[in-house]
């Protein structure tokens, strides 16, 4: 029997959980693997603050350095999130030969590459399975289970915010609005919303995505992101009435040109395409390999508990890996060549608002064909004196749709461009 | 850079796509990890089937144990399936120190626990990610990121073949003969489906599910299991009304008692459960975590192209263990107390076809009454003379529900007793 010496930092949503359940689980884990976990030092940022009643408050300090440096600390643990002091934390702790778990999404979107390094030229483990989908077991099968696979795309419902609203709103008929502020009465939005609803929070997920799919230091400033605050009532009835549903995607791609397209945007997705039955606040990743073909992961992607089990799933492994002398590697990550948006290609739902008279669809369906946007289905549906038409193209270039769009919003017979939507299916 | 040599057991549907795969992918493997796999060595049954062009063929051997002894082999893949020689090859291969790959479901159903314990006392790997559910990984993630988990319960979609032939039964209402026949005619079939329709290979599985979840020896014999070949369009149709579909489900699950229930039937999935969804040939895996709550694991459970992404993922674990020096273990894996079927609790669907008399209907309630199973539904459709009663329980004891079904075949009144289906869901 080995035991192993934890230091945690951080003791709030997911730090706390994380205690109890080593304890809970602390024989279990004993008797599957001969180590035992013990937590030594808490790191928090006010003593005053309750904690809950099982951890011994004599482990608790205020100095998270004093914790990385305590000899009687083997394994750091980072839950306090953020970029400072959580990264000079993290080196700290690599650059004395301790190994790190963190679930920190931004600090890894902003500077993993730096931290990956400082991990690698000390020889141990950096490792991070709660930073992209909460307790979803995601990073660990793509580095290790998916490491022969050549993989061509991950999709991922990676917030679990948006996914409940647009689920309320396609399965309750709510508006946006109504949504999110039940969102918010349920805890699982903030009061302020913009990291969720704007997909800032999915992007940072997607940059690591791309990052471990592709072996690229992708960047959360390198993901397009557009969020789901322009979603309509009428956009959420369309999309059902074709077939689909609405949902927030983080995409991560490798193109033919050899770059990598990632990107964070609502989609239509097709009614029988799995990620379309990931409702309310789950999050899943979808996952296809030139061999494996599609692969789904499931699960919660928040909250104290599966984002503790994340973590201790991680802290068990590099206990074993400290044992044996080992330690894993996210190897070497390339200089990423991010696709610029405007040479996505897709298909695209379009939502225009115009006046009700002769020659206008004639009008509007020339300035798509200016741009080479061939338009695939359309339905035109009466408001008074005004239509909306609702297309959906073919596969079109990004650019020439934007294009597209700049025009027809110069047209007199064009009230109002609402939603644009890409569609993922047989023809992307 | 560290070359390993691989010496493959098999190049049928498995061994030559990865034979194929491994020789696509060396260049990147050995860019992400610093291994270079090479294949040395392949043995076949014939030398004289035609094998891929890709294939070097003086790689072939008809002798197996030859490749196991070779000097030239460091890791040994096992893909020819069956109990013998497969166990015999792969004890000889870990007993003289060489890791070992297989995807073998039923032997690892039936001798697991021997093979298990001679590689752990050998210091090697024994990897089997293919052997559960083909491409997707489920084996790693049960094994290490949910390590420190408490798995309360563990259902899968296994076999590909049953969930093919329900979803034709449920979404083009084919007969259960003709959506055979149609699976068949795809190859997704065998021209003797037994070993999937009658729940055999789905109850291998099971057991191994159940061996790595709960860490207890389960073997295919200790798995209840019951085929799909007595699902009619009726209880198709009923179940849609009712808001379920019918999946077959491969179920592990820790009882209170301590014991493990293993089984494999037919069950009643709810529409909104992420397993409905789960389609065609696909297969999946949910797991109940007591920590992480919900997840689940999708993809495709057969096929040379996944099969070989999951063998050669083992590959480069064992491949970058034996470089670092350490090996997995699944552990001592402890006398499975299996609980007896009777046992179960579970709510359920019955069918039962009656002459439409008076009195008849309270003659039959009477039954469920002796037996205290209690009924939560009935629904009632008329067939000239006869009507056919569908009841659907709360949660009753497996045995209970048996008596009833005995004493109701025995009433006059009792024309037919149809299937019996159990219901997943909250009331479970």
């Amino acid at each position: 029997m080995v035991t192993v010496r934890v230091g945690v930092l951080g003791c709030g949503n997911v730090g706390g959980p994380l205690v109890e359940l080593i304890a809970a689980q602390s024989d279990d884990i004993e008797a599957r693997t001969g180590l035992r976990l013990d937590v030594t030092r808490v790191a928090v940022r006010s003593l005053d603050k309750p904690r809950p009643a099982s951890i011994d408050p004599r482990l608790f300090t205020t100095d998270a350095a004093s914790v990385v440096d305590d000899p009687d600390v083997d394994i750091v643990v980072e839950v306090i999130g953020g970029m400072e002091p959580a990264r000079e934390l993290i080196l700290s702790a690599v650059k004395s030969g301790k190994p790190v778990i963190t679930g920190n999404k931004e600090l890894l979107a902003a500077a993993g590459a730096e931290l990956f390094q400082a991990a690698e030229a000390a020889g141990v483990d950096l490792l991070f399975e709660a930073a992209v989908a909460g307790g979803i077991p995601i990073v660990r099968p793509l580095r290790e289970s998916l490491v022969g696979e050549r993989i061509t795309r991950v999709m991922g419902i990676v917030n679990g915010t948006t996914n409940y609203i647009l689920t309320r709103m396609t399965e309750a008929g709510a508006s946006y609005a109504d949504a999110l502020a039940e969102a918010q009465a349920l805890g699982y939005a903030e009061a302020d919303p913009t990291a969720d609803v704007e997909g800032y929070d999915a992007g940072a997920k997607a940059a690591i995505i791309a990052s471990i799919a592709f072996g690229a230091a992708v960047v959360a400033s390198d993901v397009h992101h557009e969020g789901i605050t322009g979603i309509t009532e009428i956009d959420i009835a369309f999309a059902r009435r074709m077939g689909f549903v609405i949902k927030l995607l983080a995409v991560a791609e490798q193109v033919p040109s050899g770059e990598i397209g990632v990107r964070v945007h609502p989609a239509m997705v097709p009614v029988d395409h799995p990620l379309a039955a990931v409702r309310e606040s789950f999050n899943a990743v979808f996952v296809e390999g030139a061999s494996v073909g599609d692969l789904m992961f499931y699960g919660r992607g928040a909250g104290g508990g599966p984002t503790a089990s994340a973590i201790l799933g991680d802290l068990i492994d590099a206990a074993l890996n400290r044992r044996s002398g080992s330690h894993s590697s996210v190897g070497q990550l390339g200089v990423a060549k991010v696709r610029p948006i405007d040479d996505l290609e897709s298909a695209y739902y379009l939502n225009v608002q115009v006046l009700d008279r002769p020659g206008v669809l004639a009008q509007v369906a020339g300035v798509f064909g200016d741009h080479r946007v061939s338009i695939r289905s359309m339905e035109q549906e009466g408001l008074g004196d005004e239509a909306r038409l609702i297309f959906i193209t073919h596969r079109a270039r990004e650019a020439h749709v934007q294009a597209t769009l700049r025009d027809l919003d110069a047209l007199d017979a064009v009230d109002r461009i609402g939603s644009v939507i890409r569609v993922v299916g047989d023809d992307e």
